[in-house]
């Protein structure tokens, strides 16, 4: 089915009515771009049967024809970035019909995650940027996007910079601008659900200093004027079973609400999608990468919840893992619940919930509390039986990321292989692995120069090939329904330079340093930072990015609040946290180095005489590290010693699933150096 | 003069008008007492002649003798602390009288620094406690002091526990004792001088709970009951000039006045004794070990300052040093001029700025802004006159210190010196040395087991020998007129234990590997804390202190905001900061180790091929380490080689200061080891 044939009314009409012929066409319709605004996932026909029960397998062909082609409409025609001067001029025509002089258009959704559904990219809609982080100002006569510094050379080709004038966030921040191009009088607005109370603080604090008037909004403007805006997605919410999530949720409630009932607290609200995700042990499809089902949801010091989702997402299923202490909602619902909360002590995280939910709460008579989401470090704290997934799941992808390793080295050198055929060539041995989902954040394959951009996307335009003399960088990871992982590995296309090894080598100490490390309990991941950034420090270099970052349990591959780096953080790390240890090295158009494994933390077995608690790293990532990008003369014999037992590590591991060449190549690679 | 010569009012009446025969007999007595009220230097007499111009010799030593009886008086009566339950009686009756249920003593005053005069010392007044940091709520019938870890053995020995129940701060603390033993309708009364703002904002948050009213006293109840209360210092307020300053006033002033500009500040409110100092170019002698001149400071945009302080203290060099821009105001006019701000921007530092100044402020319309001193910053970046004029002071310093260890050396052995002797004999090789004016703190002088105690201070109870097979600690240092020093030594007497060697040695790799530390231009304290303490962590073993605290340029021996500790900092440590390095172990009942130098934080030459600018430290400090208690074994050649340059640097600096049988020791005590 083509684009095209959908423009034909009767001709939608009528495959409508063949995959549902007792239902209203628009129902079924509603249905089906609910589905298309799934992203594409192995097990994404699930939601489709979900949505649509009962069809007979042509009928169900349709739907999936139907889905397919919604779903790229989505991507070519709906987020098309060359309308922006359209989309501007009706943007002015509605501010103008609703005497608003300012409006702001945040790239974040209203739950304030990393990523958000196609519904939701009105930043994106409007000014055709990509990136992860961004925020537009519209003015009547003038806008601006403001990006950070990963973005400000993507910003200038995405983006018509003659519509919108392109700042850097932090030289030249929205609160400045908007000081120096607003008059006294004027009428700033904001919708409510996309901006936190920080964020309304700021702008509130820069309208009276400005004499603005700050007004919200009750209809996205965005909202109003996109015709043809994509449904919220309808993905499946599934149950993450006890084998995988290792406490039923009821525990896990219990003992928030027992935290919240200390505390003299009557409800939280949650919104966060991992958040969500792990106090009811469900899983969803509505993100790419990330198995969130969005919505919200509200925990009483009673251990009950009230899960607020779009009720086409449920199931018998669901509905029985839920059990009677979750009561389920539609989203339509969430106001009035929370106007039951009026007179009760309420928490919320003010540095990811809409001000949309402390207006409600604070117009309906609730005592507001602002404080961390109570689940975030009982979350990331993970019990044994993650813990155990997450090595299974590693062990099942380091062998796809080792098949991955050899067929590189067999091929790379011909200089014929490019960043995107690399790609998805690793993309396939990972699919084949059991439990695989999908991946946890989309591959960063970087060839040469284009491995020193550290939030590397290979696109069409970008695409280089790996050609002899070079490095390539590949940072990837999977979602299994056991785990979740991460890892990135530096490659040499046939033979490295001596700085390039030198530079490698510098990183692989710092890893290692990290990998070792034996610190008391108590010991916060700034303390640690410095370890992987020692030996670089020594030659003079550094790198611009944090050391390791939260991962989640088949949850967000970046999750907080544990963290390695050099920003300060009170936040300990305790045995049970994930972490990427990943520290690197950059040399702008020439190469990037990086060397990714993910750890757990462990209470060590102390040395003789310990005197403190002591706590190390467990690594989990098994693939090996590329040898002849090691000067051996630089390693210590600690360092040496570590390398060799890694290595006996990942061929004791990796070796049983693999055989053949493979095996050979792994052998090989795996091989002592001391 | 005895004591009890004072008893005699004819006699004391005698003194005075033989002293001052033209003056009013009152008069004279509060000048001696506020003569007495100086803790003991060997400048002290400039600070009485002040008072008293004119005296011939027979009158001058009348006039020291009276104060020495004065000072005798402050420290063995005034202060004593038997008389607790009478003391706490009369606190309990004037509470009576004026309604109020509850009254809060804490341990610092109206300036919120490290140390207070006499007059201030309410809380030891009240319970006898003497520890650094502390505080006393007393009710109806109840009463508790608060101490932290430091100070929970040490209150049990000094205080009358029936009369004062012992809490652990951060175990028990204030505000749930207050929350459990106070009851709705109570009156909780605090003098608002004493109380910080976010101190004053957590009782109100309590008083609001628990429906307590929250009532600010214009008279402190201690005060208003404490008969004999010593008079506030009159220390001579005298100008730290150029040479030793670095920097004009003025400029300083201009600097600070424009970043005042920049944020649109109209003014400034100092209360931190070293801040004044610092931005007027002064010192005074109010406080033991610390050179300030207790007084407040408003810093106007326009760059001029008012400044209020007991006109006595001042001098016709003061004055002229202070120059037309500087407004000399007695402490008295305090309130009206900040009226004055009415209308305007006022800056406080909640941290530090008492909520007496912030009610004024807001009472009179100031708009008030909080936000860090904008002097802290500059002060603790020291400009090139002030690092030279540290460096000088540090290598006399030197000398005395190797003159100490020399003497350690040749008597310590025997087994009859102890910490008090030893401690005595240090002061006296410092007080010969050129520009000493004080200690910089109180000496701690621990042998053996005492050693272990981080904040000990010998006492004639506590005070031990030193005996061979004991380490011995000594934690010491000095006010210069060009500089502040501290530097700790840990000695063996006689021979170590293997296990002394080996804690030594590890203590020893975490000194050396931060002072050898390079790293880039923007980290912070925290980030390098880490390097002091891996080597111990690799055995299991920590200390609980900070690794290292800023100093001040003659100025106090702790300032802020740089630190080096495991607390997270997001200040930068920038060139001209300087920094104690000052790792240790400590085995309870045992024995301590510290081994603590200066360091500066400079710009490097950095290494070749390096990409960022890179700072690194200079060490200031120059006396021998113990190569006794070093084994070798557990050095890397780098180690040994950082250990070699610093002791032929120690010799290069300290020799030329020595002679004979000192010298001829420094030579062996500074041998190379590789």
């Amino acid at each position: 089915m083509a684009l095209t044939d959908l423009q034909d009314a009767d001709n939608l009409e009528s495959k409508l009515r063949e995959i549902a012929p007792d239902s209203p066409s628009a129902v079924t319709l509603e249905l089906i771009k609910g589905a298309a605004a799934i992203p594409p996932r192995p097990d994404e026909d699930r939601s489709l049967l979900n949505l649509l029960p009962g069809l007979n397998a042509d009928q169900f062909q349709t739907a999936q024809q139907l889905r397919n082609t919604l779903r790229a409409q989505i991507q070519e025609c709906v987020l098309a970035p060359s309308q922006s001067q359209d989309r501007l001029k009706r943007l002015r025509g509605k501010m103008a019909e609703l005497q608003i002089d300012g409006f702001i258009v945040p790239l974040n959704d209203e739950f304030h995650g990393e990523a958000a559904p196609a519904c939701s990219e009105r930043l994106k809609w409007l000014t055709g940027f990509t990136g992860s982080a961004g925020v537009a100002a519209v003015l009547k006569d003038q806008a601006a996007i403001f990006v950070d510094g990963r973005y400000t050379l993507q910003v200038q080709t995405e983006v018509d910079t003659t519509l919108f004038e392109p700042r850097h966030v932090s030289e030249e921040p929205l609160k400045e601008w908007l000081k120096s191009n607003m008059s006294a009088g004027e009428t700033l607005a904001i919708d409510p659900w996309l901006h936190t109370k920080s964020n309304v603080d700021m702008l509130q604090a820069l309208s009276t200093d400005s004499e603005l008037t700050l007004l919200s909004v009750e209809e996205n403007l965005i909202d109003s004027i996109w015709i043809d805006r994509p449904s919220p997605p309808l993905g499946m919410v599934v149950p993450q079973t006890l084998p995988y999530a290792g406490e039923v949720s009821s525990a896990k409630r219990t003992r928030i609400a027992a935290t919240l009932a200390e505390r003299n607290i009557d409800a939280s609200v949650h919104t966060l999608p991992d958040v969500i995700a792990w106090l009811l042990n469900i899983r969803g499809t509505d993100l790419p990468c990330t198995p969130f089902a969005l919505g919200f949801a509200l925990l009483h010091q009673d251990a009950t919840v009230d899960l607020f989702v779009d009720l086409r997402k449920s199931s018998t299923e669901l509905v029985e893992h839920l059990g009677n202490s979750v009561r389920l909602h539609s989203r339509e619902a969430f106001g009035a619940e929370l106007d039951k909360l009026a007179e009760q002590n309420v928490l919320i995280d003010p540095s990811v919930t809409s001000q949309w939910i402390l207006n409600r709460l604070e117009s309906s008579g609730s005592k507001v509390l602002f404080g961390e989401d109570p689940c975030l470090l009982p979350k990331a704290t993970k019990n044994e039986i993650e813990i155990d997934g997450t090595r299974k799941a590693h062990i099942r992808d380091g062998a796809a990321v080792s098949k991955f390793l050899h067929w590189l080295s067999k091929n790379a050198e011909k200089g014929d292989l490019d960043e995107m055929a690399a790609e998805s060539q690793l993309r396939r041995y990972r699919e084949s692995g059991e439990n695989f989902r999908d991946l946890s954040f989309p591959t960063i394959s970087g060839a040469g120069p284009n491995g020193a951009i550290v939030h590397y996307r290979a696109t069409e335009k970008s695409n280089r090939k790996l050609t002899p003399g070079n490095l390539y960088l590949v940072d990837s990871g999977a979602q299994y329904l056991d785990g979740t992982t991460d890892i990135t590995r530096t490659v040499a296309i046939g033979t490295p330079s001596e700085e390039m090894r030198h530079r490698f080598t510098l990183v692989l100490k710092g890893h290692i340093a990290l990998a070792k490390a034996i610190f008391p309990k108590g010991t916060t991941g700034t303390q640690l930072d410095t370890l992987a950034r020692a030996p670089l420090w020594s030659e003079g270099l550094d790198y611009d990015h944090g050391t390791g970052h939260g991962v989640g349990s088949y949850l967000s591959v970046h999750e907080g609040p544990q963290r390695i780096s050099k920003a300060p953080s009170s936040v300990a790390l305790v045995p049970g946290m994930i972490l990427s240890n990943e520290p690197g090295y950059y040399k702008t158009d020439a190469y990037g180095i990086r060397i990714e494994n993910l750890v757990t933390v462990r209470e060590i077995a102390s040395p003789e005489g310990a005197e403190r608690t002591m706590y190390g790293f467990e690594t989990l990532t098994f693939a090996p590290i590329d040898l002849s990008l090691i000067d051996l003369n630089m390693l210590t014999d600690a360092e040496k010693n570590w390398l060799d037992n890694y290595h006996s590590e990942v061929w004791e591991k990796i070796s049983p699933q693999l055989d053949g060449e493979v095996k050979d190549w792994l052998e090989e690679a795996t091989g002592a150096v001391s």
